[in-house]
């Protein structure tokens, strides 16, 4: 069987990493990357952690002149957060006849917020006879599948509290400007107020998720943010927040199912929390029988998972029914450790 | 559309769960139960723990006579831990062209210890048309399929540990016998010689699942079995041990996989562990990038668990592709807590 051959599209942190993971393993090529402006023409080696060797080399193009039909047979799309916005990229890339896995979070679950657009991706997939995933670390993976697999062995639900307490020590400056590191509670409340407070996107696609996983639908969702003020001075490698002044963000959401259960989300992030005495972790607490007690500590790098997870989903991908999917249509997500052509059903290859 | 119906072969500890259970859920129904002997001809409800009530009752009848063509969607065996014994029940159920889900052990991953049975299983389903999968807590969930999921947001993995520290206080005197709880250290090492002391079945089963989801396979596996000798008297409602006699079993197994990569399980299970200050829970702890670590406490009480994992996973069961299956070739298990009919395909219902 030939390689898998992958193109990607967004050569930022998220498509970067994918670059980077998937010339460490077996049975896959990066036949294309797609990009914009100063980008064209250059080299992809020159956006990434592996130096070029004597790999050959992969020039970044116009997506129209690298996503063709035959080209590759899956997209990793990493430029967008919002269904909106990915949608006419993703559409593009479903009418040249090749699957796609994005990271923008709001495609987690696309039908929280954009059930249209859902539908319409569906179709355009079907018409097209692939497939279609977002996917990600959160949403995506630890505050909604893992919880949902945790109800797994569960005989009955009566409460989920889904808890993901992250450290932004590791991130740049998009997103210490993003969570407002180091500005004052009072810019907070102001940003918040005119919508320009990003926080977490994500909430409504996990608490849609579990509620399909589990049967159910939301009938009521509600979310919230608030200034994580520092007592004493904190710096990390990006960021700085005096005494006083914000180190992050605490997004909270309630929501309240169609049979009257509720789920709870929490989802403070903040810089140096090691230094307040915050203990970082993805925590699953669930009450039923038998209840589940769960904690994964430290918190999963986000980053890393969502790169980890774009990657390893490629062979669930590409070979599943066409239309659109989410995680809980799919096989389980396991990382990619051998040759990814073994992982391929030889008449869902589309390289051939 | 008609409810998912289910039909119950041994009614035991976990058959009997099952049906305590779905008589709770919304779109199924119990529309049969297969037993030997005695039970023949009474009533389900005699061996259960919930009331009939004015429920239809359900006669316990033998296999040959309640297991026909259409007559079932799915049937749930839980009369076996061997896939050699399980195989000619399989057998019948699906040359009845209904699909089945089993708690044996083996099953889990048949293909560890019974390659030519499992390939066997894969061609009678497809020749019927239906689907087959063995699961349960463990192997099945937590030492296994939990540990594949985590590994989903990891760019690369290094080593697994992968550790199981629980109770037998739940337990009856058929566990109680079975693990040697008050026996002494002698007899102990005498029954472990003779192959007579059961342990845990599913370690090859467990490492069989992580290597092949991984996309790797197995090169080594080796495993052992310790007494745990107690320094204090323990009791619990099944079972004693006085000081410095068994109160449980500690198994291990050793493997190494194709890419030099090595797992480790361990599983510990004893009464009491509290009084000597042993903190059960389920361990994940994988090296790699990024590393988990990751603990629920207490452990998922396996009884429950498995009673879960064989009902929640009827949905995936009876929408699968026919073949048999294992939990890393369906989408992830979860609670049934809606109308378990808006879970099936149409066109997958066998009882229309
Ligand atoms: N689900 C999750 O858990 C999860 C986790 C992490 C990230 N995400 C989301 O994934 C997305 C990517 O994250 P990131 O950290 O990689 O962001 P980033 O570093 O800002 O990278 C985005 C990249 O996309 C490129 N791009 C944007 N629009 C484009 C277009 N029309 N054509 C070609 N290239 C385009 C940008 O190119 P230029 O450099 O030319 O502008 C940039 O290289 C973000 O929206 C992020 O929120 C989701
Ligand atoms: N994968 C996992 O994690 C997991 C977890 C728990 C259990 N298991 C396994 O699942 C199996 C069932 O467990 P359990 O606790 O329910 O055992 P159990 O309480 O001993 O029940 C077994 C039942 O099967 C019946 N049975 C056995 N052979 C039969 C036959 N040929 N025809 C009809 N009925 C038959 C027995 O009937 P009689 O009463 O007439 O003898 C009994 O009711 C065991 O092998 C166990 O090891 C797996």
């Amino acid at each position: 069987m030939e390689n898998v051959k992958v193109i990607i599209w967004g050569l930022g942190a998220m498509g970067g990493g994918v670059a980077d993971m998937l010339l460490t393993k077996k049975g896959v090529d990066i036949v294309g990357v797609a990009g914009r402006g100063k980008k064209i023409g250059t080299s992809m080696y020159d956006y990434i952690k592996t130096e070029k060797g004597d790999r050959e080399d992969v020039l970044i193009q116009a997506a129209e002149d690298v996503i063709k039909p035959g080209a590759a047979d899956i997209v990793i799309l990493c430029t967008d957060s919002f269904t909106k916005n990915a949608f006419p990229r993703l559409k593009f890339i479903m009418e040249q006849g090749i699957n796609v896995i994005t990271s923008a979070e709001e495609m987690a679950y696309p039908a929280a917020q954009n059930p249209d657009l859902a539908e319409e991706l569906d179709k355009i997939a079907k018409a097209n006879g692939v497939s279609c995933l977002g996917t990600g670390i959160n949403p995506g993976h630890i505050m909604d599948l893992l919880v949902l697999v945790m109800t797994g062995c569960m005989t009955d639900v009566k409460h989920i509290l889904s808890r993901r307490v992250n450290s932004l020590s590791p991130f740049g400056p998009a997103v210490m400007e993003e969570q407002g590191i180091g500005i004052s509670v009072d810019e907070f409340m102001k940003r918040k107020a005119d919508g320009s407070m990003a926080g977490h996107v994500g909430f409504a696609e996990s608490v849609g998720m579990m509620a399909e996983g589990l049967g159910l639908c939301v009938e009521d969702f509600s979310q919230d943010m608030n200034p994580i003020a520092t007592d004493v001075d904190r710096k990390s490698p990006y960021g700085f927040a005096a005494a006083g002044s914000c180190a992050g963000v605490s997004m909270t959401a309630d929501a309240k199912l169609c049979n009257g259960m509720e789920i709870r989300m929490e989802h403070p992030q903040q810089i140096e929390p090691e230094q307040v005495g915050v203990q970082t972790g993805d925590y699953v607490i669930i009450e039923g029988t038998p209840a589940v007690n769960m904690v994964n500590s430290p918190e999963v790098e986000g980053g890393l998972g969502t790169i980890a997870m774009c990657a390893n989903m490629i062979p669930q991908v590409i070979n599943a029914e066409p239309g659109l999917h989410t995680m809980i249509t799919l096989p389980i997500p396991r990382a990619l450790m051998g040759d990814v052509r073994d992982r391929i059903c030889p008449d869902k290859k589309i390289v051939k």
